[in-house]
């Protein structure tokens, strides 16, 4: 449930793939609806129509999100399907939606808006299950697919919208976070569609390093940075160069995607370049599930931080907050302090 | 309008004082209610309650939010009132609440709900102007105050909740980014109290960032640092070290707080920086009061920056994004690869 705290595609691409509880769903509704690349323009536009990735029925296969291919996921993931030229109809509008933590409270009024408006939900399946069922039951269809699937489910998402749905594919978090606005946007320009043509727009959310500094009290508010550890997409060397680089200064360090079973390296590495920039006794705040039924909060210091690695506090789901040379513990919270003590008497 | 796109208290403190237009609101509905330190612990609870700070009536004040003083602005800003000792109530809850963008539409849910159950909401004035009349209705005092009366407002909050009010202090964007959530707890601290004493929280919110990439398309999804160029707590040496660090690595860089007169030499310095690590076409994304009336959206190029300081479209209220050297411009909007196409073919 929590892995949706980061809204972080790369949490997808670290767990082997598996159906989801509500591929049957899926299925049922598009196999419902009409489908095809051409599907007729004068269609009333709250008929459901499937994109031209759907026309073999295989866009609710629980094969990962596969869009339109009949190949398992590995490979799936190495084509693409329809191009603009498959299709007739006039585009509908795509829409990426950040949820926020997760729970109903935290999303946005907007967010809600652009939900009940879409004709298709797509999203990992852990995220659409947060979206409260008096949305996801005014949609005319609901896509999702379990993990590993990101690039396959936003073709997919796209297909759908040149096909002349309203789309949202929804992430949590923020679209902008490790997430799959900008990967909507390059796989739009691969079939040789625009973004204007599917007056392409996303909605801001809550990202999970707010979150998770909410719950810690106040570590983040000087100047800040975000650091994945999933060397999925960016290679290692980088990621242990920008660490090196933010470390030695007096940054506040959000990490996302800290510790997987593949990756338990990638954290070590990390753990070892940010001691050798701060003190030992550098607070650290770790959340897991912020929010959600399965929270845990733990402020520590950062020479405890790698130990902690192999429990169960610490894995994709979960965002680590460092603190500042300056960020210390006090009533539970940890407090990063803006300056005002230079200034001010209080 | 604007200045709320930052959620900053930065803003403030970079701006002249003036009286705010709800002042005298402010001061009506304060002066109409129970006062003093000693306020009594079997009155109704929904009754109103000023904290210590008010028992010489000027906590309504428009000295920019003096805080129990009767000193000018400038010089209650380094005064701190009551202490623990002076209140006898029950202490009410304090909730530092993100309203998000601004517009109401951006509020989470769980905003709303903060804002409807606090008694007291306290504000910059342009922030309280944000909140939707149907919440502000609801309360029993607003108690606002213009720029520049960051501490002496948080430390009225503070009183207030101390005298037995449950009282929500309001920023936009989210209040761990350079906002307020920890002035409230050092305050809270050298008032001999404790975070658990007023049940501290903070309720985040869709912090400036988020807004303005999601105007402008796609440009944060891989790793990200804010900085602000406000030297206001932060020395301009110790900015100008943290620029030089993420622009030598691919970080993208949101900036807050740009550009004010004072500070002309902080952005023009900034601009040189960047532009001795990353090439003069680099995207730059530059987003005036994201969502609101006046909003205006600019996609440029690095070597372009420094010019536009002096244009209208930079100034305190504008977020600008310095793209990476992946990140492309593509039907008007900002792309930075996550590195999907490294992996995937589409």
């Amino acid at each position: 449930m929590s892995t949706d705290t980061n809204a972080d595609a790369d949490d997808e691409s670290t767990s082997k793939c598996g159906a989801s509880s509500t591929d049957t769903e899926a299925e049922t509704s598009s196999s419902e609806s009409k489908c095809g690349a051409s599907s007729n323009e004068t269609d009333d536009s709250s008929s459901s129509k499937c994109g031209a990735s759907s026309s073999s029925d295989s866009s609710s296969s629980s094969s990962c999100g596969a869009s339109g291919s009949d190949d398992d996921s590995g490979s799936n993931e190495k084509e693409v399907g329809a191009t603009i030229e498959d299709f007739d109809a006039e585009p509908g509008q795509l829409i990426a939606v950040g949820l926020g933590p997760g729970h109903p409270e935290g999303m946005t009024e907007r967010a809600k808006t652009a939900l009940l408006e879409a004709d298709h939900i797509v999203g990992y399946t852990t995220y659409i299950e947060l979206i409260p069922d008096e949305i996801t039951e005014k949609a005319d269809e609901i896509y999702d697919t379990p993990m590993c699937g990101e690039v396959s489910r936003t073709e997919e998402s796209i297909d759908r919208a040149l096909a002349g749905n309203d789309v949202a594919i929804v992430g949590s978090g923020d679209p902008n976070v490790y997430a799959l606005a900008g990967l909507a946007l390059e796989i739009l320009e691969s079939k040789g569609a625009t973004a204007s043509m599917v007056d392409f727009d996303v909605v801001p959310g809550v990202p999970a390093a707010q979150s998770c500094a909410a719950r810690l009290g106040a570590p983040l508010v000087n100047d800040t940075v975000s650091v994945s550890l999933s060397d999925h997409l960016v290679p290692m060397p980088e990621i242990e160069s920008r660490l090196h680089s933010v470390a030695s200064e007096n940054f506040t360090i959000t990490i996302y995607n800290p510790w997987s079973r593949k990756r338990r390296e990638n954290f070590q590495k990390a753990c070892e370049i940010l001691l050798t920039h701060r003190d030992p006794d550098t607070p650290v705040g770790i959340v897991h599930g912020a929010g959600r039924e399965d929270e845990q909060v733990m402020i520590t210091e950062l020479a405890e931080l790698e130990d902690l690695g192999e429990s169960e506090i610490i894995d994709m789901t979960t965002t680590i907050v460092v603190g500042t040379e300056d960020t210390y513990v006090w009533d539970d919270r940890m407090v990063t302090p803006r300056g005002y003590e230079t200034k001010y008497d209080y």
